[in-house]
């Protein structure tokens, strides 16, 4: 198995709601407006939004609801990015349960739940390369 | 904020059990032996695994346990590609609860799911392009 990821599909409630989120974040699909699958070009990987028990059934797995375990992460390139994009989230419709503020690692973060529930980190980690073009790199 | 995705962490309850099944896939670290977290470089983005009540305490999320509406993909190249992939995942500890077979969306894809619960579809998508350096493009 190659080390790498190459989808990512969030599972939803409300499909128009999670896209209108996404979107007003500054996102683009080229998904048409009635799809049942969202798709966005997310770097080298894509990410999805999809109906949550369909995703849960496509997958076999039983879903109990809630957070599952994965957080994802949008790293920036200054604490000052990290705010900006949590002040966008929350305007957004986004729940911030933890607001930007230097972190045990030595970086700073902020955390923002989209409404599913999905959890994103908007990190500043001066430790780790960002490239041009968004992609990180392990030092 | 860019459309990307930087870090995917995967919560686990034991730390070296989670790591020896990602490193029998093929994949590695730079993560010395005591780290109590585990970064992989997976193309552009990285994925870790770290403990999981800290994932959950870090994030600001009740955890409830079980899958969260999260599943993660990897492409290959062909449907024979799938079933070798599931059978490492198999022999690696993970469970298969969707052998490779042929899909609605017209592709070939099967479902592993690893030793915390984390679910990936293994998926040959002849409407995506796949490229050398492993990323995914959508059409």
């Amino acid at each position: 198995m190659e080390q790498r990821v190459s989808l990512i599909t969030l599972g939803v409630s409300n499909l128009a709601r999670a896209r209108a989120f996404y979107e007003a974040l500054g996102w683009t699909t080229g998904a048409a407006p009635g799809d049942d699958v969202v798709f966005f070009q997310a770097g080298g990987a894509v990410v999805a939004l999809w109906d949550r028990a369909r995703l849960a059934a496509d997958t076999g797995v039983e879903d109990a609801g809630g957070w599952g375990g994965i957080t994802l992460a949008h790293n920036v390139r200054s604490p000052a990015e990290v705010d900006a994009v949590l002040v966008d989230a929350k305007a957004a419709g986004a729940t911030i349960p933890r607001a930007g503020a230097e972190t045990f690692w030595g970086g700073y973060s902020g955390v923002f739940v989209d409404p599913d529930g999905h959890a994103w980190e908007v990190a500043h980690n001066p430790h780790w390369r960002l490239l041009e073009d968004g992609s990180v790199r392990l030092p």
